[in-house]
């Protein structure tokens, strides 16, 4: 079985987008009483938005089941405020609960949180519980700079967050750190901002001990790990030289990277440097690289095959293509056990 | 010939942060004329800081020349002003001219600029112009964030960069992309703010056409060029899809990566997937990383043996050990050539 743990709902109808827009002109003239409003999508719409995308490339590419989430640009917890995000969030996440009861064998939720810039995270802790328990999802995504490109919050090692982690660990749910778009000019989102997070949200692991409090606490660093094994031997000299706890003690204990890197050395690189343990098989489909590299004869994130063409073993495969998700994922490994599989 | 190209001053005698501690205590009850005052440091104390690190360091692994700039984090762009910034700049800079007087068959100097945040980097072509004409330098190092990780100025690709590129131009040397110490708590300085520094450059060179405007300008971006070449697959497929023009005739043509990646695999990554002409030998020594990995039986910072360990023609070692840099930084060409080298 092959489990794609980061997938997208890129290909939304565009109901979902009208809905935002009318927001966000509600914005400029809000009126007294602010109130969820509704989303106009048929399940027809849903069907024909993903039988042509998600749905084709998981038969065509050979996956089993896609961990699906709102697409993560459109999250921009940075637009608005509290009100707004919880709004959106709501929608976003009825939406991928639709696409999971139209397709229970396809797809597995995930959350965005109604994170707003300066406001605590506490306030996303309803929102979590409706998702996980109404809707069966079994992770969610964590933002660690809503501010869209600013870097105002502080740390993920700081108390700040620990209103999520608490309800994570209550739940045995991980969060994949994974940022919005970006209002800052200087980032592109998906070229820059993405992973310049992952590299960030990594580091600032190495700098605390946040797995000494929450030693059950999942984190899913996506794209690969930003930059981390790439520069692993900074990171294991930065550790031992600022005299912070060795990394494989201290934070790959409960962190694991996915596979969207989009070429063969890329994948050699991440599944020759980390432990094939704490390695989950991703896509990103439809993401950030759609599309087919004309020189490769695939689409660059076609990344089965740069895993199958990885030195691994097939025990090692396994563990990246299937069973390191169903541990980290427990909710996942119930549902699929639920339906047989 | 081994060139390093990428070395910092970081065993600078105490007087210079003598210096800087007492224009900081000046800062908060400013005099109605703030001078450059002095800093008081031996030759012999310049030696004693050199010949048991950065020279010893050279002769155990028989690097020859380095090219030096002032430590980077101390740069510190976002503290003070533009004069504190300036009088700092030009004291870093006077202390590397003695280094490389002392030393000038081991050293060549790069400056660092007086940037101050929100202020136009016209104002550092006075300095750009002494370090070269005065001082002998062949290439300066340029801060995109003076902010210290706030990221407020535009991207690189801006015209408010222009006059620097300007002088860049005229006298045909490059710069290297580097940061500075960081005042955001979410940013560890070497650990995420220099990597993701080095991705976002490169990422904005992509989206504009800074190389039409300026074709003869070169831009060094160290550490390994961040995330770059481990995503490469990303960012060709990001260059695909939104029509920018192909990163090999747009972007590659004028940027060099640096060999500052401080384990085999990076290595190994880069110098596979990085055509070897765009590809500088450096250690960063000493930076970030000094120190033995306890593993290895050999300091991280010793890039000289995975350089020597990966798959590269003697042509294209040649190229990354000396020749690229001869052509890169024509003033350092020059140097050696008049020196007999």
């Amino acid at each position: 079985m092959i489990i794609d743990c980061h997938g997208h709902y890129t290909t939304a109808p565009k109901g979902l987008q009208a809905f935002r827009d009318a927001q966000l002109a509600e914005l400029k003239n809000p009126p007294a009483t602010r109130t969820k409003g509704s989303v106009n999508i048929t399940d027809d719409e849903i069907r024909t938005s993903l039988e042509g995308a998600q749905l084709k490339l998981q038969r065509e590419r050979g996956s089993d089941v896609t961990i699906f989430s709102p697409r993560a640009s459109a999250m921009a917890h940075h637009i608005g405020d509290a009100t707004t995000s919880l709004h959106w969030t709501e929608h976003c996440n009825d939406l991928i609960y639709r696409v999971v009861s139209l397709y229970p064998q396809n797809f597995v939720g995930v959350c965005q949180l109604p994170q707003t810039p300066g406001v605590s995270p506490a306030n996303c802790v309803a929102e979590l519980e409706r998702c996980v328990k109404d809707f069966g999802f079994i992770g969610c995504n964590l933002n660690p700079d809503p501010s869209g490109g600013y870097w105002r919050e502080p740390p993920l090692i700081d108390k700040w967050w620990y209103p999520v982690y608490e309800k994570l660990v209550e739940y045995d749910i991980p969060a994949m750190v994974h940022v919005s778009s970006c209002s800052n000019p200087v980032f592109h989102f998906t070229g820059a901002h993405y992973i310049n997070a992952d590299t960030t949200a990594f580091m600032q692991l190495i700098q605390g001990d946040l797995f000494k409090d929450f030693p059950t606490l999942k984190i899913v660093i996506p794209h690969g790990g930003g930059a981390v094994p790439y520069h692993w031997g900074r990171y294991k000299g930065i550790a031992t030289r600022e005299k912070f706890p060795p990394i494989e003690q201290n934070v790959m204990t409960n962190v694991w990277f996915d596979t969207c890197v989009y070429h063969q050395p890329g994948i050699d690189l991440l599944t020759g440097v980390i432990s094939p343990d704490h390695i989950l098989f991703a896509s990103e489909m439809l993401g950030a690289v759609r599309g087919d590299n004309p020189d490769g004869g695939f689409s660059w994130d076609d990344t089965r095959r740069y895993v199958e063409a990885a030195k691994l073993t097939d025990d090692d495969r396994a563990q990246v293509f299937e069973l390191n998700a169903r541990r980290v994922y427990p909710r996942l490994d119930a549902r699929l056990k639920a339906q047989g599989r």
